[in-house]
């Protein structure tokens, strides 16, 4: 089989016009990128805003093998089949990030036949979205130092401040840095930390603003440092909320790409689901809405972060509620959290599969919480054996939920019919009654303990002194209304990666606690989970490599 | 009058595709961004490769007030005024930077009826070539850190690390850092620093590669360390070259944008002139001459840096050759470097005048010194009165100067025309006999001398025992023949910037030195000169605002 580059690259792609044309956009709503990739003008939520919303498919997964398990894939492909079928279905989908193209996982804009493209673009500068993000960020960072270079008249302690600088990059070297060094003209040192772009708050806002005033207004809420008298400092007491603004002008637009099928696909905003919130943009997500008759839009990871944060902060934000949820699994990843190596995943073993399916369960478990319906989409693997796919589909029926294998991977829309088949009959009964899992008056320490232990199924939880402290403070200073963002390894339902299928006799340990006042949520951090990645032995890059014609190899 | 940026967006502008007809280009020429830039496709320059060259016209100027004198604006106003006689000109221009974007500076893309539009979208992310850049610099970087952390094979010194990440930001904090820290999981701890983006390398090789293929070749010839035996490790030693050209392989395409009467300007890379080359994209000129009856080009700051780099360096490289020079000078800045304070320079002062035209007839001397005939552009600001004017005239006749009062602020390429004339008559003479200031084979030290005597009028050099050591190891490894790349304040003729007019009994401080093997130079870092710029007490960010409908303001 060709390799996911190479099938994107053979894709003879619709100019964006036309799929814009068949999603009721003419060329006054789109801003070009090139011939296959747009923005949408601001206007079309105008245009579009009071006509009536389609069904939400929320796509989302067990947990993961290191390799990701197609949960993209299944997006895309779900969008293709159902639009095969002469449905109206629209996909929303998350920008790629640039760290991990050049650390681990390659692309991820879906793969085999089940694609979005222009693929090399999108996997690398897209639109800019990412790098307006950085720049907002940095931005901010820049004019904090430079105020306290420059007689410092809100009194900022440089042992307190609680916004870090961002770069779309894994580099594990800017994790823990100390800045300001050499002197008087070269600012006040200080310690420093870069997160990736993705994790920053500035990426979590432009997710879940609504339009460019609400932008402004949100960015001027960032919680940036306290005073040497405890005292909050916010991005819009540096006066920065304007100029972040500017920069962001354009990245509030959403993308429109379309699938290898001319499906099209808003593609915008890409927290990643571990360590922020893991969900495209409201903006996205409505038009899409508004757009189709069925919005496919997926959350990151597993359903234990990108699932639930999708719920309880994206949801809970923007009013929306999903009316069915797909829960993407795979052999491989079944039989990785029944405790196959890596390297084994491609043998049958159906006692690992056996004994990995309880990841599986907890997962339903899950989502049964939230109210949803949901169907199981094996996402097909050439190694897969009919006894193993056999023995899923008996263990669904016997839980009563809908199971389909998903062949979009190597048939692209045709392999996914079996699966549309039954999201459609999914969302014809509609039997959805979404419910949140908690409150708002819920205290912070409870949100926590409540998530660790309903849905990560822990005994408990314990929270480190000074991030106890910290959400007293955030309580105190009035936000303990806020729901909560947890940061945690994707790998296992507890936070520690080593701990596959469904952990049970686990704390979740709480290190830090982070306000995140202009996203409006509080942040967590877990076991140690870091919101910088870093660099495998052999990274992606090394075998990334350009012709004399442009022509892009090795970006999987 | 109205603001730079009201001029901007009250300006009609043409479609780019028709900008481009006018040009001899068509629709499979470019790759739109939006209705009003485009890049040229890789295969404009493979259509016009055989076409007779036009005419190349160097724009440079006096040493500059801190305010900028106008250069970018006469550029903008000549080409202007050139096509209002029926002329074939188009520009070439270099992309602005966003750091001072939001320092001091405003924006950078001409002033009054000499600009180029879109003027916000060019003053912020543009099509993403600094941002390209940013990336492909701090991949390597982080290949190289993570090279360390992952066994370090090729013994690399972190105590020797001379290639460092970049920002485009003016961002003092992060001049002088410690990165690595935080134990073994955290990276290899060590001292770095940050560049604003436009001084990185791989700015100056994008700027200098032919093709596609040029610009990986470079990329792999960037040094980035020695190891512990001294050996010198190149980026293509970590496999980096390659997945930096696919960051780049957008960025290497000029960009199309136009002035506000139309005439078009191909804008692309942005290196500062006084700590990096200070030109456009060799690219970028050859397809204006190809394109063009008359190629306008820009150097940066001063004739001092930008030109003499021009010449030295980009012409030396590209087998380019002026026809004739435009030397901008204003009646402020000449009186500026005649000891008038920044705050005063409204006033009229014949006195400080006749005592700051010293730095003109500099830099006219200098000119000569290339070959290149010399018309003066007197860039006029309303404080000006007839008698400065008058003054200023008389002296360029007795030096037998070619000179012209350009109105093109206040007036567009109707107040160009008698610059235009002048600059046309140079032309028709054809006089011009290029040649550049030394031969590749001045060892390096001499190059300063000959750079520091003959071009700034300094007595001589002093050089640093450390960058004394790596100009010597330079020229062991093989590069002695390289040009220079000299760093230095722009607002002097000397490395002092309190030193202004025409001093003389200075020497040049050479602090550091550095190989740029892929750009094909040697930088060499003088007097206090910083390539990390800071904000000022009230950065220019603060004023810039967006309003709902995304009008930006505050953009100068």
């Amino acid at each position: 089989m060709l390799s996911d580059i190479e099938i994107a690259q053979g894709c003879q792609m619709r100019p964006i016009t036309e799929v814009a044309a068949a999603a009721g956009l003419d060329a006054d709503d789109l801003e070009l990128y090139g011939k296959y990739k747009a923005k949408l003008s601001a206007d079309v939520w105008t245009k579009v805003k009071d006509k009536e919303n389609g069904k939400l498919v929320l796509v989302t997964a067990i947990n993961p093998t290191p390799a990701g398990e197609g949960k993209t894939t299944t997006s895309v492909g779900l969008g293709q089949a159902l639009c095969k079928q002469g449905k109206n279905a629209i996909i929303a989908l998350r920008e790629p990030s640039l760290g991990p193209v050049f650390g681990i996982k390659g692309g991820a804009a879906g793969g085999g036949y089940a694609q979005v493209v222009p693929m090399e673009d999108i996997n690398l500068h897209f639109t800019g979205d990412m790098h307006a993000i950085t720049a907002a960020n940095n931005l901010l960072c820049a004019m904090l130092d430079n105020h306290m270079q420059q007689g410092n008249l809100l009194n900022i302690d440089p042992r307190r401040i609680v916004f870090t600088r961002v770069m779309d990059m894994n580099d594990r070297a800017l994790r823990n840095i100390t800045i300001g060094l050499g002197g008087k003209v070269n600012g006040v040192p200080r310690e420093d930390h870069f997160m990736i772009t993705v994790a920053s708050e500035v990426m979590a806002i432009l997710c879940l603003a609504a339009d460019l005033d609400d932008l402004k207004k949100r960015f001027g809420d960032i919680l940036v440092a306290y005073s040497y008298t405890g005292k909050p400092i916010y991005a819009r007491d540096l006066h920065a909320e304007g100029a972040m603004t500017a920069l962001m002008k354009d990245a509030i637009k959403p993308n429109l790409i379309q699938t290898l099928e001319g499906t099209p696909c808003l593609m915008h905003g890409g927290p990643f689901a571990n360590i922020a919130h893991g969900c495209n943009s409201v903006q996205a997500t409505k038009l899409a809405l508004k757009l189709g008759d069925i919005a496919i839009t997926e959350a990151g990871f597993g359903a234990d972060l990108g699932a639930e944060k999708f719920m309880d902060i994206k949801c809970r934000k923007a009013g929306l509620a999903p009316d069915c949820i797909v829960l993407v699994a795979t052999v491989r990843a079944l039989k990785y959290n029944g405790g196959v190596a890596k390297a084994d995943l491609n043998q049958p073993n159906m006692d690992a599969l056996k004994h990995g399916i309880c990841n599986l369960d907890a997962h339903l478990d899950n989502m049964k919480k939230f109210g949803v319906p949901v169907v199981v989409a094996v996402n097909a693997f050439p190694t897969d054996t009919d006894e193993e796919m056999d023995f899923i589909r008996e263990h669904c029926a016997e839980r009563g939920v809908r199971v389909a294998l998903s062949e979009v991977f190597a048939k692209g829309g045709e392999g996914g019919q079996a699966l549309a088949d039954e999201v459609l009959a999914v969302l014809d009964e509609s039997k959805a009654d979404f419910h949140m899992l908690y409150e708002d008056s819920l205290p912070l320490e409870d949100k926590i303990r409540k998530i660790a232990k309903e849905i990560y199924g822990a005994l408990g939880v314990t929270i480190a002194p000074a991030a106890k402290k910290e959400l007293a403070n955030i309580t105190e200073m009035g936000y303990g209304n806020l729901p909560v963002c947890v940061a945690k390894t994707q790998y296992s339902l507890s936070d520690d990666a080593s701990l596959l299928g469904r952990p049970t006799e686990f704390v979740v340990n709480v290190r830090t606690a982070r306000l995140a006042a202009g996203a409006g949520f509080v942040v967590v951090e877990t076991g140690s989970i870091m919101t910088m990645p870093g660099l495998p032995k052999v990274p992606a890059a090394e075998k990334i490599d350009v012709d004399s014609n442009g022509k892009i190899t090795g970006l999987f």
